[in-house]
């Protein structure tokens, strides 16, 4: 991955938006902090200072600036969704049992499950006041809803993920929960409270739910082929995880009976030894399932890209044109 | 405890209120449910068949009621809260590790940790949903505070709860966040719905707020005293836990040198035999705390009592009024 040429579009997205992105920063901190309980910063400000690209408030920010708004509750929603993100990584760190996130050790690790369930609570509980403070109901129904989906998303994935039924429909289905509906919450609630026309706010719902698939489709394949140096994973988390993603979804569809077994011992009963994962790894590449998933994760970017036609012309939709294409090029 | 006297109140209420309660439990049923992810409905079925005695949506509905309202947003609010509830009960049985919950077995035992955070996160994002239906932008602030107090106590207790310091002040102030504040945001969406005027709403906050702390004071009591086979609980769970609560803060306040190294020992570093329960006991005996815990409890009943002199006279005020008497009197 050549992150310089990657991360061109996102600098340049986050030069724009450099002063709101400042004030999102000051409120995330500013509502962070608990006068009764140290505990809470000192979790939250190590997944804050672990940073990541903070993509899904620019999106907001973006979102709204693209539809002319000017107004200080883009900067509010902006932190709301990063504290929903936030608060979705520490009950996921606790679910997943992953040994790292970002390279760093997980907040369970650091403190205890318990810690990552309450902050957690209480980051998602703050996102709430934030999001009542804007006043919009409109807003707060696509919240309310985009949280039920994201929560349906996670806990459809806790029994779908090792049952080798599962297919592209349903992965499609975990996807939209657990990562697509934010993005396309963070989109629209940019363009509600700009209040922008129908098709517009259309448009950028369609633009996040496109570019949130892509996204997590190509998280899935990273954990295939990436490097574990620059994205901070182990190769084959997902696999020792025993975590159904696109890629294995494919090669079960194709498989024999004898790799039939192969995928039922290793994923559905989860009795994996060494050579397991690079056995997983022959049977991808004889049916090619790292490349058909770079191929859907193409699909969603191009969807993404035509989302973007139905919104006004503006150096943002420009920028966010070229963000979907970093999305999968990452994959490089 | 002679449960048949003691319910008397709570079942005349539950009697006035049984059609709003069963259209408050056929709501719950219908948003419990997940088209996508049948483990929903698995976990929360199992709560609520749990049952317990609904106290925190009859309080909704009883506010309502007393203030004069009979349109459809109490039972929305009702099932709302006891959502809240049920997720803070699922997030609490990650937490605490505990055996059994209302005498049966908990959730994560029967299922798992996963399925608690993330069967907890729907239940609460469908409560968010069910608020904003409302469209009361007052309600949405007093039930995001709420949350953000619930969540901030149940972080508090983590780090306070294992802390020989922690005073009478901090247990009350943990006591609020985790069960105070969704019984005065109980009542006073009720009063909100209502359209009931200021004094009349603060009244009712106030009546939840006592009625809350006396109920979270007798609860711990009853896990010193109580008879297992009627409340659910082991004697002396919250000590094997080594959760500092009311009855061992006053022993502790008053402890020699060689009882505080006791505590110590058991409380802050864990470290537990079997005599160590019927030696705290004898601790709690010596310096009377349990009666001047129950003491505490009356006095908190006391102002749930003297809140409810600020609300017009209504044979609802009435039961409010004795049902204050029920949490204590469970400890007769």
């Amino acid at each position: 991955m050549n992150s310089d040429l990657a991360n061109r579009p996102l600098d340049r997205l986050a030069d724009i938006l450099s002063a709101d992105m400042a004030a999102v920063d000051a409120l995330i901190r500013d509502r962070m902090a608990s006068q009764h309980a140290p505990r809470i910063p000192e979790v939250t400000a190590h997944l804050v200072s672990a940073g990541g690209k903070r993509l899904r408030p620019m999106l907001t920010l973006a979102a709204a600036r693209l539809c002319g708004y000017d107004g200080p509750d883009a900067v509010k929603l902006a932190a709301t969704v990063e504290f929903i993100h936030t608060a979705t990584l520490l009950h996921d760190d606790v679910v997943d049992e992953s040994g790292q996130r970002r390279g760093r050790p997980t907040a369970n690790l650091l403190w205890d499950n318990k810690s990552s369930v309450l902050v957690g609570d209480y980051l998602f509980s703050r996102s709430f006041q934030l999001m009542v403070e804007t006043g919009s109901l409109r807003v707060l129904d696509i919240l309310a809803n985009a949280s039920a989906t994201i929560a349906e998303g996670e806990v459809l994935q806790l029994t779908a993920a090792q049952d080798l039924r599962t297919d592209e429909a349903t992965y499609l289905q975990i996807v939209r929960g657990k990562t697509a509906a934010l993005f396309s919450a963070a989109t629209e609630v940019g363009g509600i409270i700009a209040s922008a026309p129908k098709p517009h706010v259309q448009a950028l719902f369609d633009y996040g739910d496109a570019l949130g698939i892509a996204f997590q489709i190509a998280d899935d394949l990273l954990d295939y082929q990436g490097d574990s140096n620059s994205t901070g994973k182990n190769i084959g988390d997902d696999f020792r995880e025993r975590k159904l993603t696109l890629p294995v979804i494919k090669a079960v569809a194709q498989a024999t009976d004898e790799e039939h077994a192969f995928w039922q011992r290793t994923i559905e009963k989860g009795e994996q030894s060494a050579d397991d994962l690079d056995h997983a790894l022959s049977l991808m590449a004889k049916y090619k399932t790292l490349e058909a998933t770079r191929d859907d994760a193409n699909i969603w970017v191009t969807k993404a890209k035509l989302s973007l036609t139905g919104l006004p012309e503006h150096p943002i939709r420009t920028l966010l044109h070229e963000i979907s294409d970093f999305v999968v090029a990452r994959l490089a």
